[in-house]
């Protein structure tokens, strides 16, 4: 049946809503390209395998897949037991997976050290609600090749740039360290296998209190003396901060407290901050991790970190990488509530009637062009108060009525 | 299995590659913007019954189909006796379906007469094969509400705008009227109902010829009287030209006319040929048909038309429409041939020693970004030469080593 509206969790852009998604676009894509990241783009369709096989994780259950073709499809449905059988590709869940996929193909035609920047819509079959969209754009910059925490601080550095340039200022960075994570859950009796599932709980934090840590971890059958030690641990470097984590992981210490005085010492207008509960989904994080919200808002707007490991599982050769994606649809949706947007372009509509000479008419909005950003040609109607208020309505700053001697009113004026 | 190639037919974009593609993109978004056109965005998944259902004739078999989930596909999976009864989304194969979809729902939303601007990727399971792709980039633009061809006056200047912008010159607007086709096809003696099945036919001129055409025709059993009749009547237009069909179809003398005239007097560098051989594809064309070709290429490089009916179809009201599809592929592939692309910005790599403060030269790298385009930081190499050569070949202008007194070298003076 023919529906005129787009499926469940997808959307459609009228051109308020494009203008600004795409302003945004520009301004990220500028300042990014700026401080030497390149943008590269991927396939939004990988084979179905690629999608399945690797660090995906939750994601991994919300591929929309696509069917295989012609005869193979044929041939498969006879012998198929399971539908999933008959998927030959996947549409992409995030922009992560297609840079490794990119990066092992085209390492030899890339720099040593790739600092990559890709903007583009993936999509994820997630239970539809209210907000929640099942295709959304993701814009993610990444250094591969370099070991050093240059690569954060530049990533750091760069976001902060681009925030600024949108007029955000009251954001904060906070930062932690896999590394120091990891030795907080050992230093509390745990062993190092347990680490991956704790920190799957540790990462509810925000949700559920401190309270619901210790029942989940209890339920999990974790010994209660080493639950009450990480709680304990945890307190004690709340009150101490980054110098309590010393002791406990000096490598982790020396790469946030570097991070974090170059960043501060840059007074760029923003806060940076260790917190030793930050934990980030994503299994494939090695070490730097650090995450950007905005104001009073309980949710981050942007985040990443170094994942040393994932392009060695597929190439075989290890090569360290940084990451971040900044959440595109909350920036949008923060500028909409704001109104932030400079748009500092004159758009005009050029009004004529059918007596008056098109070629004129045209030449006219040719010759207003060198003038104004948007020029756009108009009939004039029969009621000229109806037609000045639609077209204020469609964003319109002024107007011409062709043969006037004034060339251009603002709405006011016409009033 | 893993593989790191894109899927057959599928491409990911190196930096140089993306980079010339979003400069078209952007010069092609500026220019249409200027002329009042409106960007909008639609959904890359519809519901497969509005891919299968519409006027999309030859595309409709290369659709990408996405399969049906959870409880849904396995119900499904169990009583099916066609795989095809699986699928429950399909990839876009072009923009206008999903345009008039988008129009339908929220004409209330948007002005009486629409100038959209579509620019996305759209997917067809064409068989693969060298230069032909399964993913690939359109940019359209439509004028909806508006039946006199002002429509078509506008969308060929403002694409005659956007291809001087891109620096092509030498380029030829050939243009017909459906109208005056089913014209020289009744004159010649074939019944109206005949007229899709030898506009077909008809199609085809330019790879089999005028014999290949002939041939056709009587193959479908059509009289040869009519045939040879056909082929007079258009010798005759090949003769006369334009003059030649006012005695046919004054209406459509009188629209290919104005517009000629209108373009032709603009004096704007391009030329325009009225072409009675001209058929173009699709189906929903009811007027007005043009397409653009370039140079001594045998091909056009974009094409468009009036689809008065289409809208009409499936809201139950008609409204008016001109579409205009520019070949984005073809355009980025003459850009790379001819090397056409204008970029001015210097990028510049900001080199240091790790003995450096990182702030300081974190603090250099933002200072230098107030005067060049890009400035990008890397570690200094033992092995400077080797470095620059790299440098050189990422696209790099010139590049500073922290603590010198010259800022900015050219790799010319670095010899």
């Amino acid at each position: 049946m023919y529906t005129t509206l787009p499926p469940t969790g997808m959307r459609d852009f009228l051109p308020r809503e494009k203008e600004i998604r795409e302003y945004v676009m520009r301004e990220i894509r500028d300042e990014y390209k700026r401080s030497g990241f390149t943008e590269i783009e991927t396939s939004f369709i990988e084979n179905i395998e690629n999608l399945t096989g690797g660090d995906g994780a939750e994601n991994t259950k919300l591929i929309f897949k696509i069917m295989m073709r012609g005869d193979k499809l044929t041939k498969t449905f006879e012998k198929s037991k399971e539908a999933d059988e008959l998927a030959e590709y996947g549409l992409r869940f995030d922009l992560t997976l297609p840079l490794v996929r990119f990066y092992a193909n085209n390492r030899n035609d890339l720099p040593t050290i790739f600092k990559a920047l890709q903007m583009g819509t993936v999509f994820r079959a997630e239970r539809a609600q209210k907000g929640r969209y099942r295709a959304f754009a993701q814009c993610d910059i990444d250094v591969i090749g370099d070991e050093s925490n240059l690569a954060e601080i530049e990533i750091i550095q760069t976001i902060s740039s681009t925030l600024k340039r949108l007029e955000f200022e009251n954001f904060t960075i906070k930062i932690n360290d896999r590394r120091i994570l990891k030795a907080i859950v050992i230093a509390s009796g745990f062993s190092e296998d347990d680490f991956s599932d704790i920190a799957i709980t540790l990462d509810k934090l925000d949700k559920v209190g401190i309270d619901g840590i210790k029942s989940e971890l209890l339920s999990k059958s974790y010994l209660e003396a080493n639950v009450i030690k990480l709680i304990e641990t945890s307190n004690h470097l709340a009150e101490f901060g980054l110098d309590g984590i010393k002791a406990l992981s000096l490598e982790g210490y020396e790469n946030i407290s570097q991070i974090m005085s170059v960043i501060t010492a840059l007074e760029d207008g923003f806060k940076i901050e260790f917190d030793h509960t930050l934990v980030r989904g994503m299994g494939y994080y090695t070490s730097t991790i650090f995450e950007i919200t905005y104001g009073d808002l309980g949710y981050s707007v942007a985040g990443g970190g170094r994942y040393d490991k994932m392009i060695g599982k597929i190439s075989g050769i290890d090569v360290p990488a940084v990451g971040f994606s900044i959440g595109f649809e909350r920036i949008v949706d923060l500028l909409l509530s704001e109104n932030k947007m400079a748009n500092t372009d004159v758009k005009i509509a050029l009004l004529y009637d059918e007596t008056q000479s098109l070629l004129d008419v045209i030449k006219k909005a040719m010759e207003l062009r060198q003038s104004y950003a948007v020029v756009s040609l108009y009939k004039l109607k029969k009621k000229l108060g109806k037609q000045l208020v639609q077209l204020d309505k469609a964003g319109y700053d002024g107007f011409s009525i062709y043969g006037d001697e004034i060339i251009v009113k603002s709405f006011d004026q016409a009033e």
